[in-house]
């Protein structure tokens, strides 16, 4: 699998997860951040606004891929199996990070106020997915449950390749979606 | 149906929750919410460790009781029907405080603040939820998924019935189900 290959954003990012696994979120500050990745204060603050911002740049860009595969989904599929499809993809592309994604995980268990920072972040991307099922013709009420099951499932799922990277993630989600079929009937 | 006889806590609490109503949370002050109320700052602060508290007073009591009605939840019951028979029963017990329930939608609709607070009390609901129903010896995953499914549905079906107020609320409960149901199929 391809490895990553950090400019400055990509260092100062690398140097905060390494830091916050080691010595936990709240000890870390930005100058020790900046020191790690070899770079300035200055250059932290011209690419990121804050300590916690580092931890969740690759949030919109995640959000983006799920619109855009999800744009590209067959208009026959309906809203569950469209939302499926396009985490199913846009967590493929996050292959290369799994590191990122492993540290990630470690230190949201860590630290409660990225886990809430974490929730709002997820809970916003369920409210632009459910609005880009709606376009799909379905009702508002059945693209908000499709989102927000399909964003469990893909949470669970994600968690589960991270603890097995040998597995297939686009098998982990069928399982994971069958097992919260199955939880709710 | 009964009506709610405030006591003091009673008293700050529709008093504030009046004065977010008329002029938006970010305006109002305590002091304005002890004056409306016809009580002290001093009292407030008794009673609530600030402005927010007053908003997510009775989530506590609901939690409460969700867990205890899914205590006394027939131990056949799968986890999906016991975690959706014990927030049907808590919501029921909601009924006599209709008003505060229709102003607290309102007021979440109109401040991004409080809707994030309200997330992470949810979501904290949903995951002492899902420990209980791992007590009903069902994996650790469905309880998530069912507990999880469960609260959306409350949600949906709670908001509905301060829409008409003249519904029957399990069977809105029911159907709420039902549509998250075929979401996911």
């Amino acid at each position: 699998m391809a490895r990553w290959e950090p400019d400055a954003r990509g260092r100062l990012q690398q140097a905060a997860m390494q830091l916050f696994r080691e010595r936990g979120y709240a000890d870390v500050t930005v100058a020790e951040i900046a020191d790690r990745a070899g770079l300035t204060k200055r250059t932290f603050f011209n690419h990121f606004a804050d300590k916690r911002e580092v931890f969740f740049d690759n949030g919109p860009a995640f959000g983006q891929n799920v619109l855009k595969y999800l744009a590209e989904a067959d208009p026959g599929l309906g809203a569950i199996d469209a939302a499926m499809l396009a985490l199913t993809r846009a967590g493929l592309d996050l292959a290369p990070y799994y590191e990122f994604g492993k540290a990630r995980l470690e230190i949201l268990a860590a630290t409660p106020e990225l886990r809430e920072r974490d929730l709002i972040k997820t809970a916003g991307l369920a409210t632009v997915l459910a609005e880009a099922l709606e376009r799909r013709e379905v009702s508002s009420r059945e693209a908000v449950f499709a989102a927000q099951a399909a964003l469990s499932v893909f949470s669970a799922a994600a968690a589960e390749w991270i603890s097995h990277p040998e597995a297939d993630f686009p098998d982990l989600m069928r399982q994971t979606l069958a097992e919260l079929r199955s939880a709710v009937l």
